[in-house]
């Protein structure tokens, strides 16, 4: 089916509380009137010919098809030799930047005020490779690849996002100081974007001075770019400035257009299915969706809500301290969003 | 000079501010009648047969000799193939526990109260290997090392640690789901020293989630150990925590009581000479070195003296927010230990 101005979209609803979320954010996306139809697809790691773990082929399609995907948590399969279905679907559709905005949300009190930064992570190489071998009984090795062309795609992608989203500096965060080779490789490329994109501030900082300086005082940071395991890092200790990863929006980025949004919480297998889950993280995943789609109206409006209810106190799930049901708090959303349209 | 019932430990004043903190302890230890005589060394490293960089042969005999040494800051040489001097230390005499206690200090006010967790970072392989290589143009390959043996030792160490000072929990932390092999291994390691430990709690956590839950609630942790970059990470952001590498402590442990205690701030160019540093950092590293050597009645002293003068805020320099002087601040420490005596 097919509606004349309509977009498709990938729906992923993924594991435990992922499907309820889901329906939370359809059913705000349609308050919103958001022109977006949804294709949902399970995901589920299958093998492939030659044994290769795959996701499958109607997901791959539905993604080749439409491009943009929205993706709830997936749960981690305990098999051996199996992959994060989180990393397979990074590294199936070449999502090379990891994005995630830590914006302090107004009324929902952590020891950190106006925390506005954004972790951007290149997704594809360095400590994630899955290179390791045994060199002798007792000692292994695993290593760290770092390339010209995944660093400069990511530097680029950086200054990119920084001019489109009025941001006024890019921080490269790294450890050239003891990885002087991959990491020298990875600062080099951020400088050489730098000199390119010179309306936007850089600065380099060593990892371990960016984790003191950010909870002693996040709102010096703005734009911050970096290897792989750095961004998973940097990118769950700023989630937790700002309220957890349960608040937390999540793009995945690649070329021509591809993306997939996502919560990057986890399945939360002990609330499942009780409507007490907390929709918010995979909310403002999907408001990043519509930004990233041009969307910005419904962005703007469906973002606002959320944070006008929160704000609010009134109603609000149990973790953000309410009492209120996941149904409940959608509702509350919803009915912001009407009282705008 | 030798005096009857004296220990003497190797002083290596550092750079910048190096100098006049080292004589600020000095002088504390002299008051609390701490039975330590210094042997001063200065370390800048020297080049010897085979291009091979090295500390200077006196400093390392001081050290052989003494086993203790404590270390002001080292200003980090730019020449190109110049290791770090912390580095260079490290190994050269094979302290392979980086000890970093965080416990807030009363009085000094940041987001967090009643943190009191330390950090154990394996101090001698891993991301620190120093292999690297460039694959083809544009492709580079760092190796992080992990061994059962350097894994086991400071999985042991952490512990020991935990008993001998009355802690209650390990929590190991790694990223085991990514790197399964090497990061495998150390976890391995660490669940085998656990099972001969049984006295105290063992748990394992991924990094990115204990860099999450740290931001959120420091006061779940206890005593943590990892390998080395993770440490490198988790040590300054647990710093940053109470108030920043001014006030943190620092041990590096090697075998047969060999060790070297330093203040991890750096030399602070800027305000060297001027009579403004803060000795804090390298006067709670030599009240751990004390406790190393047994010397726990004085170390007890210094440290009650040290963190009465900042709770009182009379008189506190100017990154403790205060106006007085190192020489100041060394004084009311000086008095206070006096009173005690
Ligand atoms: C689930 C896990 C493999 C993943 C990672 O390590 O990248 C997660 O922590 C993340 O940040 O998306
Ligand atoms: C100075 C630097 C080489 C060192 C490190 O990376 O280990 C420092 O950050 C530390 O933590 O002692």
């Amino acid at each position: 089916t097919f509606t004349r101005g309509m977009q498709t979209v990938t729906l992923i609803p993924g594991d435990g509380i992922g499907p309820e979320i889901s329906v939370a954010v359809m059913k705000i996306f349609e308050a919103a009137k958001a022109p977006i139809q949804w294709e949902e697809r399970n995901v589920t790691a299958i093998k492939g010919p030659g044994g290769k773990w795959m996701i499958p082929p109607d997901a791959k399609e539905s993604m080749d098809k439409n491009k943009i995907g929205l993706k709830g948590p997936l749960k981690t399969p305990i098999a051996a030799g199996h992959p994060s279905m989180n990393l397979l679907l990074r590294k199936t559709f070449d999502l090379y930047a990891n994005v995630r905005p830590c914006v302090s949300i107004e009324g929902y009190k952590t020891p950190y005020t106006d925390v506005n930064l954004v972790t951007i992570r290149e997704n594809t190489e360095g400590e994630y490779s899955g290179i390791e071998h045994v060199i002798v009984d007792g000692v292994v090795q695993s290593i760290k690849l770092i390339t010209e062309q995944a660093s400069q795609r990511i530097a680029e992608y950086a200054f990119e996002y920084a001019r489109n989203n009025q941001r006024a500096s890019v921080t490269a965060v790294h450890k050239a100081n003891i990885m002087r080779m991959s990491d020298g490789l990875f600062l080099r490329k951020c400088r050489e974007a730098a000199e390119k994109h010179r309306d936007v501030k850089f600065t380099e900082m060593y990892l371990d001075t960016v984790c003191l300086n950010m909870v002693q005082d996040p709102t010096q940071f703005d734009v911050l770019v970096m290897p792989n395991l750095y961004g998973d890092i940097l990118s769950d200790l700023c989630a937790g400035l700002i309220g957890g990863l349960g608040v937390t929006p999540s793009g995945n980025i690649g070329a021509n257009g591809v993306a997939i949004f996502e919560s990057v919480h986890g399945t939360a297998p002990d609330i499942a299915g009780k409507d007490m889950a907390n929709p918010t993280a995979l909310l403002l995943s999907a408001v990043m969706m519509l930004r990233h789609m041009g969307l910005h109206g419904h962005a703007k409006k469906i973002e606002a809500a959320c944070f006008d209810t929160i704000r609010d106190e009134k109603v609000r799930t149990k973790d953000l301290g309410g009492n209120s049901k996941c149904s409940e708090f959608t509702d509350a959303i919803c009915q912001r969003v009407r009282d705008m349209n």
